[in-house]
């Protein structure tokens, strides 16, 4: 694991591995949804997008959750988000909360804890296809995209792989008062993970649902010794397994903490958006005043 | 009951009416909120806001439901929205779907209809006032503005009142393929209701629900003896008595028909939402070419 520094540029890969990734390696497996034994002792419905408070509050620095990582797995067994004040990125896998600090470690959240965004499902794959050439991330979206027929549906992932390279992305824990989430992502720290296998947990969000999520691809990362992840920024990938499952109902809890409850928030920068989750590059730093 | 015609303005009252109200007629009573009978049959958690189908489907022509009006009841016994193929306007009072027809005739709903767009919950108000003097739309909702001091939560109104006029208005069935709801609305049949008293149906949603929901307030009307009403667009009242409550989660059914799941819905419009809300006048009919 190498620490890059702040606010590195994600660097696409050739078009020409996504040519070649359709032409030639694609397996694909229909499935029928099973109920799961978590599903059934759930207090969600099957596919169910849970959203543990809206986006907008995240954006605008209420980083204080009220919803506990023991609620969220009540309504999902996989998921990402947020932690209370911040602190690192959340991996929601096998109905286990993760914790990727901003010191890159991973370590088990405790029930008690809380998180100011989350998002979650219980996972039961509709469909799954198999890549084995190389992709990378830019290459995936465009095959889920071909792959997905419903935009107007929200979609969960689960991506097993290999990964020659994965490029991913934590925070360190804020202290109030919390400054708006952009201004934190311009200290984000990023990590370069070489040779691993790992699990990408994903999100697609209709645009529709822009302000309770943020519209459009999200995805966290864990590995397999579950020791490194964080939120994702770029991979290259020589097999990944893609699992997916269509999201018929949303569920979004809302925050009675004076803090988001008497706020009026403005819509979602799409900008903002973008440089939040790391699609496009972060501004540039102001320089200090010396 | 007088028809005034197609698409007419808003008149609003002198703010002196606002002035009077605010000086010597509030009434102001803190309620417990206890949970009715009907919730506790419910499939949906008290406080929920129940959205059937994202607006923005509505606003886009389509006007196929999948929800059923037995369906609707289980998660609210108050509400409003439409009906499959835009058929006049619904107001869910009391546990009982209403239909205002496009002629404005009131009929009850069969269970085994559908709505393409609804948003009900479970009302258990938790404050009231009582307004003795008169007022009107624009000065009720600045005093609902004043009193409710949280932006950030949807809310649900019940309001009864006697009013010396009420101006509502309907719409009659479309077919396919349908227009886009601006469209329809161009067509819309207004009615001016005097010396009735009746129910106002109504909620206030934030920001954050656009798309959705539409933001801001959105009131449907029924007079007290069932017979008229319709989507509020103006009164004049001599006496109100308001209860509000404040809604902690929102949960949204997405259509899995292929007309809004294979759909990348635009944001929706605020000039458009604000014509189809008669919050702001219509946009002049094209003349015909002959």
């Amino acid at each position: 694991m190498r620490r890059v520094g702040h606010g590195a540029n994600i660097r696409a890969m050739a078009p020409k591995t996504l040519r070649t990734t359709h032409r030639s390696a694609l397996l694909f497996c229909g499935l029928l949804a099973l109920p799961s034994a978590a599903a059934a002792q759930s207090a969600e419905p099957r596919d169910a997008l849970y959203i543990s408070a809206p986006f907008v509050g995240l954006a605008d620095g209420v980083f204080d959750g009220e919803v506990t990582f023991a609620e969220l797995k009540r309504h999902g067994d996989l998921g990402l988000g947020a932690i209370t004040g911040s602190d690192g990125e959340l991996v929601l896998l096998d109905g286990r909360c993760h914790q990727v600090k901003g010191d890159g470690s991973v370590v088990a959240l405790p029930d008690s804890q809380t998180t100011p965004y989350a998002i979650a499902a219980f996972f039961g794959p509709e469909w799954e296809l198999e890549l084995t050439e190389a992709v990378d991330l830019p290459a995936l979206l465009l095959l889920l995209d071909s792959k997905l027929g419903a935009p107007g549906l929200p979609y969960a992932f689960r991506i097993e792989g290999t990964f020659p390279q994965v490029r991913t992305r934590s925070v360190a824990g804020q202290k109030p008062p919390y400054r708006r989430l952009i201004e934190v992502i311009k200290d984000q720290v990023t990590f370069d993970l070489e040779n691993v296998s790992g699990t990408i947990v994903g999100f697609r969000v209709p645009g529709y649902l822009e302000g309770v999520n943020v519209p459009g691809y999200h995805m966290h990362f864990l590995t397999a010794d579950r020791k490194a992840g964080g939120h994702l920024l770029a991979f290259r990938a020589s097999r990944l397994r893609v699992a997916a499952d269509s999201l018929t109902s949303v569920h979004v809890q809302l925050p009675r903490s004076p803090r988001f409850s008497t706020k009026d928030f403005p819509r979602l920068d799409r900008t903002e958006m973008d440089q939040i989750l790391g699609r496009v590059p972060l501004p540039p730093q102001p320089r200090s005043q010396r």
